[in-house]
């Protein structure tokens, strides 16, 4: 099959075209022959440098699916040969940079029906972390309707989606952007109040629109110094919710004061670690019902083909996309 | 009224027996005599150094009453005059080492009618402690039965509350003890493990013990280097909650690889900040439930009268005491 593979650790010449075998699936394995494949921040740092273990190379990254199931692991139950599926393959073997790719059937689901592949190949990754986030970690079912909950960078892969499900929550969303283009999106996503960061005092703004209260759950979906905002924007008994690895931890203790707590979110470890991979084919059925519903929209800003996978990074990379970058694998008639 | 106040920050000899006015019940007031008080390390802390704010001199501590309502502000409900009730003070007001304190009504409780004031004393600001840490940020209605979760120090005033709860839950039990008074005990409360920590490596063999899965629930009420050790006993999505101010926090970092969070757990907001103060009153009334039904034992191991409060101060300070200190302000007939 034809594959982007990762020669090596390094600069975006590392993504290379290459004939690799077919993989054969497992125990618990669809092999599901890709359509499309989504792009996001993961791949960039694994092509960089080693990341959740070393591994050998050529590698093939990729963790977000859309296709057609063309063959099936002993094991698998609930799926058929022709199924139109969906899912985020596991992040420490080969994903869905190639013509096939195998996932845990476990963490799969039929796709929303009233999408294309290149739009449901845009859902996985971003909207298992935004569910874990806000569900496992932040409790958003204990939030009142109407109350406020900040989601920074609402215009992202991540924070789109994340944004829409606390807005299905009935919560009053704040979220931050930078230009024009981004802050007009979030905009029509219907979110309350948009922050420009860029010209405005971010937990200030949370203070005023919160008349003093702050919200029961930041999102922090950037890292750095937007995570020690994120503690000075979380109110009494929050939860501030991170997916940056290498937050800065010296302001930490300021959430005694509140009766808080920072979650460290990683979706990775369901498939990775077999710890409750059926949780994502829950979600994404789930998902696939709101998006069937009308309720939920993901955005797809770009459309890259499988041999320009560079250019896809080098997107990714500028941290300036609106929603979603789509890699076109298969060429459907 | 006599009152054990605080005169300036310091040693024990600041603590001084003063007769001060009785205090009027503000509005949402009960105004309590104290027939016991509990001691909490919060009081030696407040004593020491200026904690939760800046405080005019004297004031008084003592953040758990046991004793007989005399007085209600005019929007209290569901209390009479002669009502036995139990509460923990507010801790940004003067408390209970004094013949009398006002309560708010909403984070008060009928005291449980099977125990005697001093039993009832000892409960309330340890309780609330370990359950909220337990329930609220540790999300123990989760954890099935037979998990196990680490409860650190289960023979000190949270501890051996917090390990009752968590076995109500019908968890498995870990906890850590130093002594053989304190081991004993703790085996004595039903512990499924109790790990001498001075002769044993915790994290080794809270691995044994869980066969690699470690912990769900890791509860740290000693702090320090017991906290970087509850960091590396806790398992993928679990929880680590502390409440001990001034956590190091170099090693949070690692909880990315298993999409875990730290709580930080301070019981104090709720009554100093209006934060929910009727949830302090609904823990108080389910908690008498437990104690009536002989399912929740508290244990005094120390009472000193109110003008030895230094000699509470002491023994509470050497940090091996096992279950709680009681102070007898009223002597019953």
């Amino acid at each position: 099959m034809r594959a982007m593979t990762v020669t090596q650790y390094g600069g975006h010449d590392v993504l290379k075209l290459q004939h690799l075998p077919t993989p054969t699936p497992g125990e618990n394995d669809l092999l599901v022959e890709v359509v499309c494949a989504g792009m996001n921040p993961v791949d960039y740092k694994i092509r960089s440098a080693p990341r959740w273990g070393e591994r050998k190379f050529p590698f093939i990254l990729g963790y977000d699916v859309s296709g057609i199931v063309r063959g099936l692991g002993k094991s698998v139950a609930g799926f058929n040969v022709g199924d139109e599926v969906y899912a985020s393959p596991n992040i420490g073997r080969d994903g869905s940079n190639a013509e096939f790719v195998c996932v845990d059937y476990r963490s799969a689901a039929l796709k929303p029906k009233s999408i294309d592949h290149a739009h449901a190949a845009a859902i996985p990754l971003a909207v298992i972390t935004a569910w874990e986030s806000l569900h496992m970690h932040g409790r958003i079912e204990t939030v009142a309707a109407g109350e406020h909950v900040l989601i920074h960078a609402g215009a992202g892969g991540v924070g789109h989606l994340a944004v829409q499900m606390a807005r299905i929550h009935k919560c009053a969303v704040i979220t931050t952007a930078g230009r024009e283009d981004s802050i007009a999106f979030c905009k029509s996503l219907g979110v309350e109040h948009v922050i420009d960061y860029k010209n405005d005092d971010v937990v200030k703004r949370v203070a005023e629109i919160t008349a003093g209260k702050l919200c029961p759950i930041v999102f922090d979906t950037v890292g750095g110094e937007v995570f020690n905002q994120s503690l000075r924007c979380v109110g009494f008994y929050g939860r501030v919710v991170t997916i940056v690895p290498g937050i800065p931890t010296d302001h930490i203790n300021s959430l005694f004061a509140k009766s808080a707590s920072v979650h460290l979110e990683y979706m990775g470890l369901a498939t990775m670690f077999d710890a409750g991979p059926q949780r994502q084919g829950e979600i994404l059925r789930k998902i696939a019902s709101l998006v069937d519903a009308g309720k939920l929209k993901v955005t797809v800003s770009h459309r890259v083909k499988l041999e320009d996978l560079a250019e896809a990074h080098r997107l990714q990379e500028t941290g300036r996309t609106i929603g979603k970058i789509v890699i076109d694998v298969k060429a459907l008639s």
